[in-house]
């Protein structure tokens, strides 16, 4: 039988609950300070991957997309990322959190070194998007419901552990806080509509489920990758590599 | 041996003079007066089809665009066509045309009533910009280079022959006069920059025959359809399907 709406939002919140990557030890070592700065350089260089990706996923989205209003809401998250006349994008304010770490922002965004495990999270989610239906395309993006949080943690935390931490190398984080409940509040929405029986329902808790593993996926690969013992992949980001040699602001005051 | 960039770009024009839609027949007896009133409502129906499409179109291009810089620029395509708060956008405007003609728009937008071989001629150009090179699927767009005649005569040949043509119903036409031309001037720059090798230009050169192939196809299935000996297939739009009883403003006057 089809669960009712709020017992169906209730379970999609819950998703977020179990298996949101706020839960994941490396999430907690960045936020707390206990990330060395050659740890927050391979975060950087590797989830770049992931916001260089996310305007792809969008544009996937929107090739499907048959309702032109719908497309035009959509829309917004490309801007968001890519820029527009009046906001530089989030894939630029990345660049600047990465210069801020004392990476090469064209080494960043060369995608050289990003772990081979990042990029196969990251293009399945892609994929995803350009396969599976629009409900699970639109559900698997509900995991901005719980990405508020996050970032609000992210900020305290990068701040009152990181000298680099400022203004403007966390400008990204502060623009997501804005963008990202305006997204999603019409992203459930739909969802919630859309889902109009049981097994739409189970397809759409199955696609923000998948998402959390796309996320959690990722920090898996820091984690094995670059918190001991640390095995690096042959051809992913050494510390050392991408650095322009001016240093950054990255050493830890926490 | 590698064309030159200018003997590669006559090459292209060439194509244009060659193969390009204002050649039809269909495209002359809709420009001449030649067409009945319900010969243009067939030729807005099965446009529109591909009005519709084309913005999918383009977010399957940008779906595979690496480049932010690049998405910026193509994103435009799509705010054309889909509107902003400052632009009501090109399908809209083509269902203001399809009113003027005494059609209901909400018929027109439902897709109901166009022709399959006008389907599979469009699909087959959203699908080769989904799977082709990039530089086969910019190339495929060069029709542009061709539009703003076909615009300029469309505008003077429906506004002396035809009832219903005035500012508010042929805008789209206008508005394109305006637009096409940004877009290609990108667009076949990129063509020549990055056809660097003779198997490069060849592939762009089939490309673009490949889409005139795509718009002639489907004026090629208006007139099986619509023209003496007349053979609709079944489904399609028929004369007197999608009009709101108002009869609209399409009498002949030339």
């Amino acid at each position: 039988m089809i669960q009712s709406r709020d017992a169906f939002e209730a379970r999609l919140r819950q998703i977020g609950a179990e298996r949101y990557h706020d839960l994941h030890p490396f999430h907690h070592m960045l936020h707390s300070g206990g990330c060395s700065p050659d740890q927050v350089r391979a975060w950087v260089v590797n989830r770049y991957y992931y916001q260089h990706s996310i305007p792809m996923k969008d544009a996937a989205f929107m090739s499907r997309v048959e309702d032109a209003s719908m497309r035009r809401k959509w829309r917004k998250r490309i801007e968001d990322h890519d820029g527009t006349d009046a906001n530089e994008g989030g894939i630029r304010r990345w660049l600047r959190l990465a210069e801020a770490v004392g990476l090469d922002p064209d080494y960043v965004a060369s995608c050289r070194g990003v772990l081979p495990a990042t990029r196969f999270a990251v293009d399945a989610y892609v994929r995803f998007v350009r396969e599976k239906t629009l409900l699970e395309a639109v559900s698997a993006s509900l995991t901005e419901l719980f990405a508020p949080k996050i970032h609000a943690n992210r900020i305290e935390g990068l701040l009152k552990n990181y000298e680099f931490a400022d203004d403007n190398s966390l400008s990204y984080f502060r623009n997501r806080l804005k963008e990202a409940p305006i997204d999603v509040a019409f992203g459930l929405a739909w969802v919630l509509d859309n889902a109009d029986t049981l097994e739409k329902q189970d397809a759409a808790a199955d696609a923000l489920i998948f998402k959390t593993d796309v996320l959690w996926a990722q920090l898996d690969a820091l984690a094995a990758a670059y918190v001991e013992p640390a095995r690096v992949p042959p051809g992913a980001w050494r510390p050392g590599d991408g650095a322009p040699g001016m240093g950054g602001g990255l050493s830890e005051t926490g």
